[in-house]
């Protein structure tokens, strides 16, 4: 790290200062300018130590120079992680991986319909909410343990592995009897008693970024899963909160392109969650395919006019039947296969 | 709610609208204009009802006229909810609470010689964390369970009422015996299962505003432990996240006047987390009385320099001392007591 | 528009407001619910009115349903404004237009090389700053009145038309022997003076997002040039600000599939300004193209580091050469050329 | 500065960085650590010195350790700036300034009423606008010249000096017979041929912040018009874009904190336009000054469903002069008067 001393500081709290580095473990190595001294510090540190220096007297600010996680950096491991789903899906390969479904799972007939119809336009992953977070306790949160004999039987009748999001570490015993891949939904990114919990499940995780939360702490809630001994997690961007309405969200696609420069973790886009609008779907898809994703999950439905949740932002069969179609130029372009 | 119909919008179309307008058990009332079209709806409705409209053909979009929020609202009740703590400390009444006290409970004597100062300075409550989110893992948690007897002792030694964090479901039954108040963190606002577990609860619970959660949000929040049986919530405002560095988080001062006018559930203000500045404290803590907060959280440590957390924004035992002096005369100018 | 009347609001008062509905030469629709009334007004109307009607007792908020721009909009003009620049350079149509060129004209030699290099690469439209806004007073601010007899006989001597910005009313006559486009800069905006003396102008203006503004403001802000007589008007997306520190903006992909939707004027996306890391360049501009750009505006230079401005997101001459051709490939996808 | 050099970069990068920094007339102190290097650089530096360096090979991030301001800074000036406006008001002195008056100047009678309401009331010093600036050019924008002699009368006839809002360079001289103050609107905060132009004007300036404008930006912009010579600049916190809608605006309260500690420039606060709210104000208010400001913006209306602009952010004059009476203890709490 480097510490920037106050303007003014006098020689007695720089030397305080220095005592206070070496105290720590550090080495410390000022560096006195006309205007301003900076203390450069070489050693193994913690957020401890870096908070304790921060309140010393004449510390004007400290700016860390390492990054905040390791285990999900590529300067650890610079080739990209690929994780295997179910059987033969591979999440970072070649090809772009699309997840398609709705966005609860709401009756047997309803999702063997969606399913089926996601399979025959080449998706290669199902979606469907067991649990849902609701903003409201008055609203509609899914079928809860009744969706979890449903969702097997799909899955199993149409051959695709399934992705559903995991509310409470209490349900995972249930889920893991149908969930190919654990998803963190955003609004539990720093539910860090979850993240514990999935670090030692022996299934994949996909963990979506929280409406405000950085790239940085992101990554560093992947490395609570990583650092329990789960290495298979994705990344998911969904769009981060800002003041623009048109949209529910606004999607980062630079977010992407950072995520795949930082990390060697595979990177999925939801275009249906970042904008909550179905007919931005399609070319928020081609814009992800584009900047580098690795995979997409779309909101599919037999009738959005009768889903239970989040119809505005789904796609009808037909609609994800014609996305599947325009993308595959987008893929090719990006040196990829859909 | 409002339906605005989309310009162009055909004469079958608005028909279809208006029909499942009814079909949903609505009673719709289009008004025609030169430009625009829209239908009120008159009845009871829900968050799916109005998923279902919203993917209509036809529809711009849907302006809900309701408040999503009942039981936390101030037309359901008007007089503000006092909340007992302990034995006789009143949230929400005349005098303005300060909860003082370190950001983590490091050791018996750390904790007891700041809730002896804190105590003796004034103030009505003693805040620690036990179990301390991080965003990196690498990072100091808290003592968790080694922490409780500690707290236990300390409280009853000072005879103050005491807050802290629960950040997972399965940690409430150990808190039970020492925590008065059960803090929800702006991580866990959204964190449904636990806002749930808490509404079963028989202890008040405070919930901390997220990052970048509305208003509406926090309230909707507040009502998952409602609608359980727990009337005893208190709100946080702590910062939410913009593009302004020169603080950590942006104190949304206005946010306190919006919620103390929406519901009748008393308001607290936490003035070191939403700066991450001590030499912001101050100032902060004498602008949310102004604004009408009914409390304060304020972290306090014997020797920030030594702190395991949050140093940086900590006042020393002195300063909390001058805060609360420099405070009375504020608390006067709002008609209140310290 | 719609108002929403207060929960409670009395008889007299709601009779009040619909009598100043009327007054106001509206006709008044009022919709009685069980907990709320509505009042749908018919009728043109201004923002003072409605700023009028905000104020009266009872109301709680007042949803406008009209767009706030109609020159700017698609409903006034179906088909894509395609607008010459130079002779034969057509933006909007389906050609992709790349404008490449330096943040800031230097001198003779730095801009023809560049220019050079730019158009053999395949570029059809040569930017470069002659003035520059700079945050700071004490920063390098362009080459000014000495810049424009050197950026006239560079872009004459490779054949491109040029965009540059245009800072000061005052300034119009000077560029108006250079500029075939003039730029109006973020900062700028919602600087009115200067918009609508561009709307006097008979050139071209491209108008680029400011920091914090909705896609509505901007559109609005091209209404202040159209209104008065210039319907040459091409939006710029070039990033907004939002709490993440990976980029020095947040690129708005979804703004350019809106602002596609929402009017008829063309969209062009500057990358470079809107992530300010030359790295994240290509694939935010095939992102771009994905999403629906009519243009691209990317900062080039000689050697980047020597530019006076602005360095770290211009591209090499060979990366930017690089680009060109992978970017093809999208434009194809795309349904364009480039 | 600090260069953070990229891990993992040879020692041939390195010395190349060296070298530069040297040829740029710095003297280079590199660290070398284990995992990262770091080197320092000590000299007078320049935005475009660090641009430079910034894109050469090798460098991961620069940390620049002097404030970008300098004239505008603490440092420099320790003592607050006290401006003297018209004859004998001073801002930044013991008293609380309360600037009142309309959004608009809309006739001789609307304006003389209420200035002689907020005189009575207390207040030191008019508002009023002449030129509006307004987000549609379809909405009224204030009276233009025909609004000067009107707002010279009402201020020679009450005796207050007079504060409103230049949107031009052009119309300085005009407004220069009537203004005691010059304002520079948020969305003109970096309107940098207007900060200029004002550095060279006899009258004080006040700079509103931008909508997203950092607390260094808009010290940045007041460096603008000191640099030219003119000393007398004030700042006005007005609320910055959030994604909470509760407010038009979000006041930042801490941002008047910081400017406070790292300005010398006096600081006003404008309620009005942060909430949007009238209801919001008074509460604002009372925050304002308890966080440290020098003087309130403060919209009041004769009759506010009348106003043609803004209504719905104005006080009556009734509700102004309790406003006044209210924040009076607050003032003395803050040990200053009124």
């Amino acid at each position: 790290m480097v510490i920037i001393v106050e303007t003014g500081a006098d020689e007695e709290t720089i030397e305080r200062l220095i005592d206070k580095v070496s105290a720590l473990g550090f080495t410390p190595h000022p560096i006195y300018g006309v205007e301003k001294t900076v203390i450069a510090v070489i050693g193994e540190k913690t957020q401890e130590k870096i908070e304790v220096l921060e309140t010393m007297p004449g510390v004007e600010r400290i700016v860390p120079i390492l990054q905040p996680y390791k285990l999900a950096g590529r300067e650890v491991q610079p080739q990209t992680t690929v994780i295997e789903v179910g059987e033969g899906v591979l999440v970072g390969g070649e090809r772009v991986v699309m997840m398609g479904g709705p966005c609860a799972v709401e009756s047997y007939e309803q999702f063997l319909n969606i399913a089926r119809y996601v399979k025959q336009s080449g998706a290669q992953m199902l979606r469907g909410g067991i649990f849902k977070p609701r903003t409201s306790p008055h609203d509609f949160q899914g079928l809860h343990e009744e969706g979890i004999p449903i969702a097997k039987a799909v899955k199993e009748e149409v051959g695709l592995p399934f992705i559903t999001e995991v509310l409470d570490a209490r349900n995972l015993e249930a889920l893991h009897e149908v969930a190919d891949v654990f998803q963190v939904g955003a609004r539990n990114m720093q539910n860090f008693a979850l993240l514990t919990e999935l670090g030692k499940a022996d299934r994949p995780v996909m963990i979506k970024r929280g409406m405000s939360a950085t790239v940085d702490e992101l990554l560093q809630a992947a490395e609570y899963v990583i650092v329990e001994g789960n290495d298979d997690v994705m990344l998911c961007e969904r769009g981060i909160r800002t003041f623009e309405t048109q949209t529910r969200n606004t999607l980062d696609i630079s977010a992407v392109i950072a995520l795949k420069r930082l990390s060697h973790l595979p990177v999925i886009v939801d275009p249906s969650h970042a904008s909550g609008r179905d007919w931005m779907v399609p070319a928020l898809s081609k814009a992800a395919v584009a900047a580098g994703a690795d995979g997409l999950l779309v909101e599919t439905h037999w009738h959005p006019q009768e889903a239970l949740v989040d119809g505005a932002q789904s796609l009808t069969p037909l609609e994800f039947a014609n996305l599947m179609t325009s993308l595959r130029a987008f893929c090719e372009a990006a040196g990829r296969s859909l």
